[in-house]
């Protein structure tokens, strides 16, 4: 299996897009036809099945990767995580790429295990996986010695994209650098033994959110080997226009996520969810899809 | 429900302890009796209960928890994560309180669903659940909001156990202090709207690793009316002798986790797995918890 990045990119190219949509269901949300009888068991998984094949159906040819985002599933125990593994490999049947938005880490033999459950051979192994640094080295080698072995990819927490994300992250240390710049220090510390793909890009980049372009412009340049994943598009009140700083002078090296402003696009607007049959969902969230790859292509590229 | 607090101090005094036995399963090293045929599916699922079941059954005289690390169980997707399902209600049932060892962490209505996974109604639903505090306040009040909302408990990562957690957790900030005092500052400043219980402590505490006593000297000043939850004692090589600063006057108000000494207690010294069959675990285990849990007592009493 070729590199990560590579892929990636590769994928980035072919279909023209750097949009990645968010997987995250709630059934609250859910077309009226799809809603189950009773909201447990089997029912919900099923239903969630269904949604997520729905909506990938509608978005692969626009975009390059789905991001199911862990919790949406793990609060149905696992009945949920049955359902995430159907949609792993339904959207990879698809030619979408996976990214398991699951934020964890652990001490070191903690990670490892992981590692495995989302980069390795098991039910739930997806093509990268994001990861919280806050444990330092110990809890991130594991990850990226995995995704090495597996020609998989990860994607470490450097500025997120909610409001309080500075609480920690902005802190200024003694050096005069915020704690998210010596996170990208860590990042780039970890990744010194490897080499990058042919493309330029490793396999291992970093989350920094859409609201964050000031800092974005930094990242992007201390990171300049690592793809950006940028989520907080769309929903998460981003200016648009100030994202061309995540990309590189190509207008690639970062990929754009977006959720619910696809996924529950049947929603906006007067629409009313009981009435909104599969059909009529379809259309919106093909359409949000096109809308959403279109406009990213006009920033990177404008 | 009776505040997660006083739940866990009232049981600590009831059982005379303070320990809490990680549930880490590990097929490789599970008695031979217990090794399923094929390493997949429902034959892991099934094995992973037995094993969890012969743990609790000779541990719950002992221990005040368990604490099922999530890595363990996600590794094997939506089988495992049934087993942790059958684990968490065998636990309780079993007069044991269960703190799902999740580390989970993410931007706000993400962490909802978290909190609901771990805290609420669903099938994982833990008494408590451990948190990554590296994305801030609105990353962390949603644990707060569901823990005081079902009475159930969180303790938020301050200091890791782990030998690279200095790494970012260490790092000195323009005010002097380090992260992880940030970090207890942010759990302070989150719990002041809330009233601790008739104990004299908060539904949420901390994570500081055994490995680190003089940082944990401080935290306990600094977190008065907040339970320590202590991971490294045994397998991590922290020195038990300095183990006393982690609680309070009263030798209460923290708790301490041994894992893999305790549940694979029969391979040490020269045993053999293949030959351990679960009799013989189970007395070991048993042996082991006994250990541990009267060399905590000597150490908080001490």
């Amino acid at each position: 299996m070729a590199d990560f990045a590579n892929r990636l990119l590769e994928k980035s190219r072919k279909k023209n897009s750097v949009l990645v949509v968010g997987l995250d269901p709630d059934i609250s949300k859910f077309p009226g036809s799809l809603l189950p009888a009773r909201p447990e068991g089997e029912q919900v998984q099923e239903a969630i099945i269904r949604f997520n094949r729905m909506v990938i159906d509608n978005i692969a040819g626009y975009a390059v990767a789905v991001k199911p985002q862990l919790a949406f599933y793990e609060v149905f125990g696992s009945r949920g995580i049955k359902a995430l593994e159907d949609t792993v490999s339904y959207a990879r049947d698809s030619g979408l790429l996976v990214i398991a938005d699951a934020k964890r880490n652990d001490v070191g033999f903690v990670s490892e295990a992981y590692a495995e459950a989302f980069l390795g051979k098991g039910p739930l192994s997806a093509d990268a996986v994001t990861v919280n640094p806050f444990l330092g080295s110990d809890g991130m080698v594991p990850f990226i010695e995995k995704a090495a072995e597996e020609s998989r990819g990860v994607f470490f927490l450097v500025k997120t994209s909610n409001p309080s994300s500075g609480e920690i992250q902005d802190l200024a240390t003694d050096s005069g650098r915020p704690v998210y710049e010596r996170v990208a220090g860590l990042i780039n510390k970890n990744l010194s033994a490897y080499e990058p793909g042919s493309e330029g890009y490793y396999f291992a980049g970093a989350v920094v959110g859409a609201t964050y372009p000031r800092e974005a412009r930094l990242l992007r340049e201390m990171l300049p080997q690592c793809i950006l994943l940028v989520p907080g598009f769309g929903a998460q009140n981003a200016d648009a226009s100030r994202l061309s700083v995540y990309f590189d002078r190509e207008g690639s090296g970062a990929v754009v996520n977006s959720s619910r402003n696809i996924i529950y696009s049947y929603l906006s607007g007067d629409r009313d969810k009981e009435k909104a049959d599969e059909e009529e969902a379809s259309r919106c969230i093909e359409r949000a899809a096109e809308e959403a790859r279109n406009r990213l292509n006009a920033i990177r590229f404008g």
